[in-house]
């Protein structure tokens, strides 16, 4: 939660009169996001979203979100829209930054997740994955198995500090992994964030998914992975068969999984408990002083780990092998 | 900037359905104020400030706050307006807080203070202590002078670590406040926080005034006196006479000062930076592990306080005597 870049009233006057947007009536910064600066922005035209991207997206990568979103709300998925200037361009310069003005969307994320959730979200999974069909700009996953091992190097000197034998078990887990780790499986352009905070419902369906930053292509299964970890889980870390179930079913009745993804599942689900270890193990150890974002704590992963390393097929996550 | 308690949808939904509001349609959280949480609510009925009360407001003055808004709103002054509930109260509780909702107000701060924002927030200080006369709750600033030297002392065994010499400065200082401090001058509420972010401006003009949580009895002189701090001095602490006069002619041409508030004014204005400076000092040596909130620099109150320490007279604000 932080508001990184401020913006005057000048700068956003200067900005906006190359949208047909209308007077400026308000700004406020948004508590969320932890990687950009997001603002709500209100116009004669209405509410917006604006966002100033930081240093840790990279501008090249730009192209490839906005891109993005307008396609999938082109076809009919639920997700903020770039508006774009008089001169067409969805992306613009605010206070020396990129930024980009999106549609505001509706609903709440939920913070009690329940199976309903996750039903409705394996459904919308499925949905983006098929809705990315067709889409011409290609990113390649930049936090996927590749990156797993320079990462840990980044961070392997102060793992233990973490947790003792936290250095051993990600080592062992990733020779595991670069070894298992399938090629070849149904892919396309996936979320590869869909954390709780990232999907809105509202009276009680869902309402819209957002914050498209860490999209990518990548094997849809993996996208799916993902979200089991990200929403199956209870506080003590035990893994609920009934929300996998809700969720993974719900994702085969749009989109079905064939027999490779069926058999890859519970390798791509330890892949994807470790992709959020090792960011967030990194995160953990370069707080910066004066951080505003206070960081997530990277052994919530290493005990989802631990429940994916019994887990012999994708029975084990509730769904129908 | 901070957001200190999370709200959940059902949660929300409990506390909205006393309200003649409509449905829950988005809550954001807002990265502005220090003290409280503050979300951006959406409903049916449109868009709503939702305030929850953090510990270092006193729920005991809330109906102050809330009453004075009202109060104050009433009488044509641009503050937030509080939203009753069905059963009349502008007070409930929400995820363990007492919470507030109020209306929301149009405009921006000014991050680059001009002149005219000086003469514009000299005017809407004298309307504010026009309105706020016959407002029946009275609330003695717990913030003057009597509290001065208790702030100070828990502060005192660390403060030459913030400026060398800065403890003796202070005692010398209080001494010669204790002394002179005015009594009897004209009184009622102020504000006695109007900070740059606490005013709002709309196409060049002064859309409302926001944050009254520091609001309370005392003299009005004595919240100009703040406003003169708080806006007046550029970046190397030199005072703008240009924004001084502008602002304090305007509050006179809607409040005349009398001879007592003229004759006091330097007083007024050493002890209001002496409050802030206080204040900041013992922020700046208690920051919590895991602040989400950056302290301002006690500093710059020190450079304020020196300046005023050679005024003689209103005259060095760029008033006329």
């Amino acid at each position: 939660m932080a508001v990184y870049t401020d913006v005057s009233g000048e700068d956003l006057a200067a900005f906006l009169a190359d949208y047909d947007l209308g007077d400026l009536l308000s700004l406020k910064g948004i508590a969320e996001g932890v990687e950009n600066t997001n603002y709500m922005l209100h116009t004669q035209k209405g509410y917006f979203f604006l966002t100033l991207y930081e240093k840790r997206t990279k501008e090249s990568d730009l192209p490839f979100f906005l891109g993005l979103m307008e396609h999938l709300a082109g076809r009919g998925l639920n997700c903020p829209q770039p508006v774009k200037n008089r001169h067409g361009a969805a992306l613009g310069r605010l206070s020396g930054r990129a930024a980009a003005i999106v549609t505001f969307l509706e609903g709440m994320w939920p913070r009690r997740q329940t199976s309903a959730h996750c039903a409705a979200l394996g459904e919308a999974v499925a949905a983006l994955h098929l809705a990315g069909e067709g889409f011409a700009l290609r990113r390649p996953n930049a936090l996927s198995i590749d990156s797993w091992r320079p990462l840990y190097e980044s961070a392997a000197a102060r793992a233990d500090s973490v947790h003792p034998g936290l250095s051993a078990l990600i080592e062992r887990e990733l020779d595991w992994l670069e070894t298992r780790w399938p090629r070849g499986l149904p892919e396309g352009v996936i979320h590869a964030d869909l954390f709780p905070d990232n999907v809105f419902f509202l009276g009680g369906k869902l309402s819209g998914l957002i914050d498209f930053y860490f999209a990518c292509n990548d094997s849809f299964a993996y996208d799916l992975a993902i979200c089991i970890n990200a929403w199956c889980f209870e506080q003590d870390a035990s893994f609920n068969v009934t929300k996998g179930r809700a969720m993974i079913e719900n994702y085969r009745r749009r989109r079905p999984l064939d027999a490779a993804e069926i058999e890859a599942f519970p390798v791509l689900a330890r892949g994807a408990a470790m992709r959020f270890l090792l960011t967030r193990l990194v995160d953990w150890l370069n707080i910066p002083p004066g951080a505003l974002v206070k960081p997530k704590d990277p052994l919530e992963y290493f005990r989802k780990l631990r429940f994916h390393q019994q887990a012999a097929s994708i029975r084990d996550y509730g769904a129908d092998a």
